[in-house]
């Protein structure tokens, strides 16, 4: 049973949805705590957002509880998934949310859930049907599906680190999909015509210089100090890089 | 009694104003739940989010209370109502917020407030008055108020659904007062000069296509298929739209 | 022990440090809430969002804690900083984000934390110094750390009230740091060189008028009604303002 169920969605920090996401979640157990780890994954491209996600599971509880809902396929026939990796549930849909973090783990299992639930909107099955199974899960009831083999499960062999900006945070910081411990700091990284060389942190660089450091997440990130990375590269998420070998 | 509390305000999801009630409400009532339905309801114009908030309550936990603050008359002689209508309660000021919710369900009661707290600012009775009130409700608590009859209610003589834009949500899709059992799927939506053809959802239709859906609570939608259909158009919360009988 | 933390940050409404603050705090206490106070505060600017907060704090629980962080310093060798404060305690980095709140406080005491997390990060000491802190204060766990002289603290000696734009609110309010009980009704504030007049509220002055009034928390707040103040005189935080002597 999880006491934490962490939101990890394009639905919106503000707005009307994620709000619906925690009524669902708490009518059905008072017991639990509801966190908005993330609720503004790029829309349309779960890639991106696959690769944060597999970034933040390690600072969170171990029991934490994952609902996982970039979806542009809503209301199509795409399969909708839970995944137990290293102990931890996630659920989602079948389009790579979920497939970083299973690539990461030591062990995982997955399933399509084969529950529906009395009311399906076409639009709406973070609410609908991700969340009711998200409570089912967090009661220790059983999984509401049946297990499918890893090699079915879209996403499952995508790269190890993705060279693209996968998310820009509220400081204008530009978080890519690489690891930084597979970097090492005399290497430079290259987006947009420019090469940026790396810096220990914020305060070791002059405010208006960029830098890329390893952030707080594990990520190689790019940082203007004192200034947003976003704005003055005019670079977004999906946008490319490359970290050449040294 | 409640444990669920929802928050269907205009303070901002940002800022200083939510956050100040959440506290207000858990400092009375360590077992509640406060949940943010909606902090962005359009500001000054509380019709637009009186249809919207009728749309979602049905989603909700049949026992939560709601706490309803879009309050442009805000230190003016307003009243403070408290509603019942079907065994739900919800409080918010006498401009219609409340009245949507009243007029499609089986049953209601009205109370004006006529509590005063110990200390009232001029601008924030969010705080000082309907969140109180709230928490005394949420324990169970008698209403703090007289009951006064449905007729004196502003807008309860407002239509049956609203021929407007009422929100704008995180995609850009364009939400409108007008619930979708009451419309085809034959029919078109005409706003701003144009007409906009039914789909059944977002995968149906080429990525860059207008198209109006029935959306996750039940209202007409106007969406583009990977797109902002509210900067594809112009258009914001209170633009007025038709759907033309066919 | 503490029921109640709110958080008082720079780190974004939006994004992905607010939950991870969130899941931090819930690991450890499952019986606490966790309330989002203010998480948009001028980044790079602690002395503003100091003001702020102490307006605050009167208007929360007595037995809140809270977990405060603009931190432009993180990864130097700044100091972090437990206050106890009328009863309350507060984290936060040496920079002045605390000292407004001591300085209005009856009895106040301070400690340089001392303990250091297995894991620290080099840019979201929130996360990995401030918040486990928070959660061993809330635990009623001792201090983990020294106790240091008043005089030691950055901040300590600002002025009793500060003559800027502190916060924009989410209605493109203007927020000075000045306390309205300070100043008298027929006094102008003078700003981006213009004089603006006393009013009581909103809707003692027509749309589009501009006006001071003491806000909820008891500061001078400039605002335009149903307008946004922000735009209308193209004002930002840390902007500085006069109010002479009448």
């Amino acid at each position: 049973m999880a006491r934490l169920i962490a939101l990890a969605t394009d639905f919106g920090s503000q707005g009307i949805y994620t709000g619906q996401m925690h009524a669902v979640l708490l009518a059905s157990n008072p017991d639990i705590a509801v966190v908005d780890l993330v609720n503004d994954l790029p829309a349309f491209q779960p890639q991106l957002g696959a690769y944060l996600l597999a970034s933040m599971v390690p600072f969170l509880p171990q029991d934490a509880l994952y609902v996982c809902v970039v979806d542009p396929g809503v209301g199509s026939d795409r399969a909708a998934l839970v995944l137990k990796a290293d102990g931890r549930w996630l659920v989602g849909p079948d389009n790579g949310i979920l497939a970083v973090v299973a690539r990461r783990a030591g062990a995982s299992r997955w399933w399509r859930i084969t529950w529906k639930p009395a009311k399906l909107s076409r639009s709406f099955h973070g609410r609908d049907l991700f969340a009711p199974v998200a409570a089912m899960l967090a009661r220790g009831d059983p999984v509401p599906g049946e297990p499918i083999a890893e090699e079915q499960v879209i996403g499952i062999n995508w790269p190890d680190d993705l060279a693209k900006i996968v998310y820009v945070d509220h400081f204008g910081n530009l978080i890519t999909g690489f690891r930084s411990q597979t970097v090492s700091e005399r290497q430079i990284v290259r987006i947009g015509g420019r090469s940026i060389p790396f810096a220990r942190t914020f305060s070791d660089v002059p405010p208006g210089s960029a830098f890329w450091y390893s952030n707080s997440n594990g990520l190689v990130e790019i940082a203007v100090n004192q200034g947003r990375a976003d704005q003055v590269f005019n670079l977004r998420p999906g946008d490319e890089l490359e970290i050449p070998a040294r």
